[in-house]
């Protein structure tokens, strides 16, 4: 394990990090709220200081770089991450217990947005900036943003292309153009336009700007932060409606928007996936508004919060106008079935993703096809282009570890005496990075009564989740660590 | 699509279900029960006249056989067989409606046990002793008998491997000696021998002869049908714990038993897929005993029965002795959790099977260790053989329709605003051939308030997972009947 080059990389990272932490500390001086202050203060010291720490001690770390380095590179740095983000919440004390701040600091970064707040209007604004920064930069990926600024520079291709395969969410690595920096720079340019699009139009609607600002974060990351403790359903019906577009708009794969930007529309037309995420999006509406019949006053009221419940789930962004808990059973199946698909690949959402459902879908049906004439070749294609096997196969084996880790947490989530359908739907939701599940875990409660082991094991399957959750079992695997000396 | 060749096949396994009616009738005119009585009779004349008819109409057809029509054959003559074996239910009006009837019968053969009766007691003494017979025929296989006793001596060697491929579960196909005749006879030599065993020691706790059949009935299929109300709570502890090694005995691989009686005990002891299905149980065991303290008045009390529910459910059966839906989450979740994971591949259990969970584990392992070292060739290994590729894909493709499959059922019986626990545990019940779920469909419940939908929707289920979902996913597939004429 070359881990001079590791702790030089996580080095970097933190430096990005205290950089962005730098807005948050200037809130806390402007509002003069103290305890934040030094919180920050304290939090950008010790980033700062770990950083330097590393870069320095790390020097002259020799260039070679292996796969499974790559993989415990973006882990490591994640969780490294995660601590340093803490410490805002626990240094201002805002977030007492450091499990807590940890939880919600995963839960910013991974975009999941389960909170372990009651309350969040109690909050001080800087803290609520970050909390909702968090998810900003996790949607996309603080490496990929290292990637976009050029501080990767001297690092090998290899390198570079196994960080963005472990980041960027979907069964295959979605190269815009050949160098991957140009591809992470035009990534980023994409996703600060739609963001400044989105402020834009929730300062039409009158949203004051802070508001519009860390709205637009949550609804960018597919997180799901709020600053207000009844979500988004406080806010008027345009601004909900703004919500939903850019929520469903975050959700679709980047490379769709950078085709349109090339003018290819019929390939985006096309586009199977895409044709997936809407079609599942649709008749999901249309099956829930019917289902709902006399639930709402009004056939507005019920399309907008049906809309807007299923951009929400579906990006899994996390969002709410409305307790879908109390929804009946079907519309909760539905709800529960999108929470599992989740967003498009290479967009900013989480779950199992409508590529992976595609490539699951059309290997399943190969198999039929080859039991039916065993002695016909038979290929998966989509888009035209046919699914190299090695990617079938590696989509197969993330659901085998899918459902694996989703029951192993299921099982060790109830040991906490909560029922099954909230311990599921907890699980569901921050392993899929959603944020609110159903029951006890509903869009009106929080994970905060969950037990120190509940909140460690949900943790990790944001982790897992938001890196689709081979660099986190490569972290725990023997293999990595033993036998094989770097 | 060579019908002849089908309609003689089904025409012979409905004769030979009609032969299995006969013990039934015998009963009836034994204990005078008239309505019964009317109900053999005429089922015994409709489903021989049936079968006269196909072995008539569907002389000379053409010997080759296809891999997709032998599974259509397998499916197909389950079904007809299970409309055939309704009729008794259903003409001697015990059970009024067909639907319910039907419903009954598929989950008699496929083992399952779900019942729409509130009360067993109720019925004849002729009708139970068919409802738990129909266990038995569909516990090692109706196709596996007609094989054994010869009655398929003209068909092509192919086309018996497809069969035995169809019907018995496990992700490779057990085939004990070289010929196919000579394993379904060696299966079923076994299955006879341990049903004997398994009546003979419940003659010695003082069951009475009748009981004592139908309940090794039950047990020797993993059904569960009972005779009693309470299923098996009121009968002694010695009975119940008969009942638990014998059901733990039939959710073995029988090829184990096999290689007893050759004395291959090394092998057995080695046995991968033994030691897993074993080492489940034990753990499940100490796992829900610890968290059950106090819950019961002894730990005998207690270990009897969490002994007696997890042999249940791992094997499949759905025989109880206490309402384990009153159990604290942890314990139900367990319970959930072997519900999925099932008994071995190649006895008479159901879900998803311990060999299956072995294939994924070790393929999942496979792909991590290919992740951390891409240049070394990696194989999976079981009992020190490699497994094929094939079977790789395969099972692989089996989760993913497992999983579709399970959504899909959730969703359309969450039509019935049943709670989401009640909803998922009656398809998982149902998909795994067990019986009772949780909540709603729990021990002490059953499935009769499920709409007609919900019904339709349960029975293609118990079919899918008795048959291992691909002959039923092809009998409802396009290319099937499609462009390939036979």
């Amino acid at each position: 394990m070359n881990y001079k080059m590791m702790g030089r990389f996580i080095g970097r990272i933190l430096l990005v990090e205290a950089v962005f932490m730098i807005p948050a500390l200037l809130i806390s001086l402007f509002k003069q709220e103290d305890r934040a202050r030094v919180g920050f203060l304290a939090s950008l010291g010790i980033t700062i200081l770990l950083s330097v720490l590393l870069l320095v001690l790390c020097r002259g770390s020799k260039r070679s770089f292996k796969a499974r380095e790559g993989l415990v590179c973006v882990s490591g740095s994640w969780i490294v991450m995660s601590l340093l983000g803490a410490l805002p919440f626990y240094i201002s004390r805002e977030i007492p217990s450091f499990l807590d701040a940890l939880f919600e600091t995963v839960s910013g970064f991974t975009t999941t947005g389960a909170s372990i707040l009651p309350e969040v209007e109690v909050l001080s604004m800087s803290i609520l900036y970050w909390r909702s920064f968090t998810h900003w930069l996790g949607g996309m990926g603080v490496l990929v943003f290292v990637l976009a600024v050029g501080m990767l520079g001297e690092s090998s291709k290899g390198f570079t292309m196994h960080l963005l395969r472990a980041e960027s969410p979907g069964p295959q690595v979605g190269k815009l153009v050949p160098k991957m920096k140009k591809t992470a720079e035009i990534l980023y340019l994409i996703y600060i336009l739609l963001t400044v699009l989105n402020i834009v139009f929730l300062l039409f609607g009158g949203m004051p700007l802070f508001d519009a600002v860390c709205t637009a974060f949550g609804t960018a990351g597919t997180g799901g932060f709020g600053i207000k403790n009844d979500s988004i359903a406080g806010y008027s019906p345009y601004i909900q409606n703004v919500c939903t577009v850019f929520m469903l708009l975050f959700g679709v794969n980047f490379s769709c928007y950078y085709m349109l930007l090339l003018r290819q529309f019929y390939s985006v037309f096309k586009d199977e996936e895409l044709r997936l995420y809407l079609g599942v999006i649709l008749g999901s509406i249309v099956l829930i508004t019917l289902n709902l019949k006399g639930f709402y006053d009004t056939f507005e009221e019920t399309l907008r919060h049906v809309a807007f419940q299923v951009a929400s789930i579906v990006t899994t962004t996390g969002f709410a106008t409305t307790d879908f808990d109390l929804w009946p059973t079907f519309s909760k199946a539905i709800i529960l079935g999108l929470m599992v698909i989740g967003a498009s690949a290479g967009s900013t959402g989480g779950g199992f993703k409508c590529a992976r459902v595609l490539i699951v879908v059309k290997g399943l049906r190969r198999n039929l096809r080859r039991a039916i004439s065993p002695q016909k070749v038979q290929v998966v294609r989509i888009n035209d282009h046919m699914v190299d096997e090695k990617v079938l196969e590696n989509t197969n084996a993330y659901l085998s570890a899918y459902v694996i880790i989703l029951f192993i947490s299921f099982l060790l989530v109830s040991i906490d005496r909560f029922s099954i359908t909230t311990n599921l739907t907890a699980v569901l939701s921050c392993f899929n990075n959603i944020g609110p599940g159903l029951e006890a875990v509903g869009p009106t409660c929080n994970f905060g009564d969950f037990s120190g082991l509940s909140k460690i094991v949900l943790t990790v399957d944001m982790l897992a989740g938001r890196l689709e959750i081979f660099p986190i079992l490569i972290l725990f695997s023997r293999s990595t660590w033993g036998r094989l000396k770097g």
